[in-house]
């Protein structure tokens, strides 16, 4: 399944929050994360951000279980492309 | 349709283009809009923020042409929610 995730947390968790989702996913600009991924592994990877978080942090999961239900448009610089080559 | 719209802008750009999403979806969080949209609105409201930015700027639009194909959950705080009472 494809799945987006976005994330609003406390500046100090900004940068554990990133690592362990780029773990998972695919990152493409500011907080935002997406990419094809299997249910145990996305259940695996929550309970990992889960720990990291608090109350007070926001994670926004949306989930297509499949992909060809969902179509991407880059309006503009595509950001994902120059993380490919650092 | 649902769309998901997240934009990486100049930050002279950032309130702008925020106010224009605004008009035509649903803050979620940081930059991050969503929401229900006929394909007319969203055409007119890609060619208002193409007015805005500029090639340096990204905006990532995902398109779900059936909301039931997608599933949104929110882990730990809402902030959407709190927008109601602005």
């Amino acid at each position: 399944m494809f799945v987006i995730i976005t994330y609003d947390v406390g500046e100090k968790r900004v940068g554990k929050v990133c690592k362990k989702l780029r773990e998972y996913l695919d990152w493409t600009q500011n907080s935002v994360f997406e990419g094809e991924i299997t249910k145990g592994k996305l259940k695996k990877c929550l309970s990992e951000v889960k720990k990291i978080t608090t109350e007070e942090d926001s994670i926004y999961l949306y989930t297509i279980e499949n992909p060809n239900h969902m179509t991407k448009q880059v309006i503009g610089k595509d950001r994902s492309f120059d993380q490919l080559f650092f």
